[in-house]
């Protein structure tokens, strides 16, 4: 079975114009299919606040009413989807940029209002699988962000993690997935801040036992959760760093 | 050889409601293979102006500095064409978006400035019929947006109308091409603002005639000599006006 590449890059990393370059130049230099999903926060809290659109985060989680919702897809399906595009383009690689509305290739719900009202917020259902295969059989390279689409025909603002996970646990009939999260640090650290301390390989038990001693906390909680899940689901490789350690395999490897 | 349909809709049908979702209705329910290109300077202009950044024209094209790119490609790429996709998704039409930065869709080269410096404003050099064609064969309907790429993987803005012919020009090897453009009126009038003056057929000799007495003039000139360029370069039909003469067949067709 042939390897699938996702990579997630955090919208931190689209802000550092180095990082950010080197990031598609590894990409796109990589043989065989693959798959850019990208974010865009930093972004969307820039614009939101030149357009004087209030910003309210909750849990990380951005509330998105619909003058926020037209801010976060006019950036990422516009603005930071087609430079992207344009710039793996020159760089040879064939890129195409898709957001889940694009051929209802991710299909999402409304997230049901309970403490907190999120908004236009979409939580994926489905994703077109046989569409996003079809593509790949072009040569296509898809570069994904972060909007989808409900069955009303309703935009929604949709996490990039999820997305990418989703997308990988989907694929894993047609390929052998290797799903990486790109961040600005190199892994995963016992110790916040120091780069020596990223850990090699996080297995369930070492990350139950750090979770507890709350060596790992906060946002890195939910997307070691995802990646789990993701390893459940048949994913065949996990891996969290920032694009140097990820391609010189010093990165965090998650496994079962 | 099989039927497409292009439907190039303008900024100005895409501003009201009600003529907007009558030409998605419309749309979604022609059979066949179909294609639509979108326009948005209106809300360009809108936009523009609610984020500070000067509006400025010349013989009605846009001079597009970086602001002003960052403005159409977030718009066009991203709010107009995902809304466009939504909503005809939710009508049952397998709607695609496409900007011709995606696959390298539609290639262009930045205008050379001669008395105008036009900024990052493309004109078409190159489509990828192929790419087209495959997306069209995966039953796909694609949605372009006027921004496309140059070779050096710059976005740049470009002329919705010429992007509609050049499609149709370089899709003659694969279909019998109708190419209709959609106003806000139902056809080329004789006498402006009368309804009940739409020429019902006009060819290169009445054309003539009316351009010379000035009976027809503005920015339907550049429209209608697009027309008989692309009749030349093998286009079977072309018709102006507004979705419902479009489809009751009383809108102005273009012949040779």
């Amino acid at each position: 079975m042939k390897e699938l590449v996702l990579l997630k890059i955090g919208g931190k990393t689209v802000e550092d114009e180095n990082h950010f370059q080197r990031i598609l130049e590894r990409f796109a230099n990589l043989a065989g299919p693959k798959i850019l999903i990208h974010g865009g926060g930093a972004q969307a809290d820039a614009l939101s606040k030149e357009m004087g659109i209030p910003v309210q985060m909750k849990d990380g989680r951005r509330i998105t009413d619909l003058d926020t919702l037209r801010v976060v897809t006019m950036l990422y399906a516009g603005w930071i989807n087609k430079q992207i595009v344009g710039k793996l383009q020159h760089l040879g690689c064939n890129a195409f940029g898709i957001s889940g509305a694009d051929g209802k290739s991710i299909l999402s719900v409304k997230r049901p209002v309970k403490e907190v009202d999120y908004g236009y917020v979409g939580d994926v259902v489905e994703v077109n699988h046989k569409l996003i295969n079809d593509l790949l059989q072009l040569d296509l390279t898809p570069v994904f962000c972060p909007i989808t689409l409900d069955a009303s025909g309703q935009l929604l603002n949709t996490n990039a993690d999820t997305i990418a996970t989703t997308l990988g646990l989907k694929l894993t009939p047609y390929f052998k997935i290797k799903l990486w999260y790109c961040m600005e640090i190199p892994g995963v650290y016992t110790d916040p801040g120091d780069p020596s301390s990223v850990i090699s390989v996080l297995d369930t038990s070492l990350y139950s036992t750090f979770k507890a001693q709350k060596i790992i906390s906060g946002g890195m909680l939910p997307k070691l959760e995802n990646a789990f899940h993701a390893l459940n689901g048949g994913i065949t490789e996990i891996a969290i760093g920032n694009i140097d350690s990820l391609f010189n395999n010093t990165s965090t490897k998650v496994v079962k």
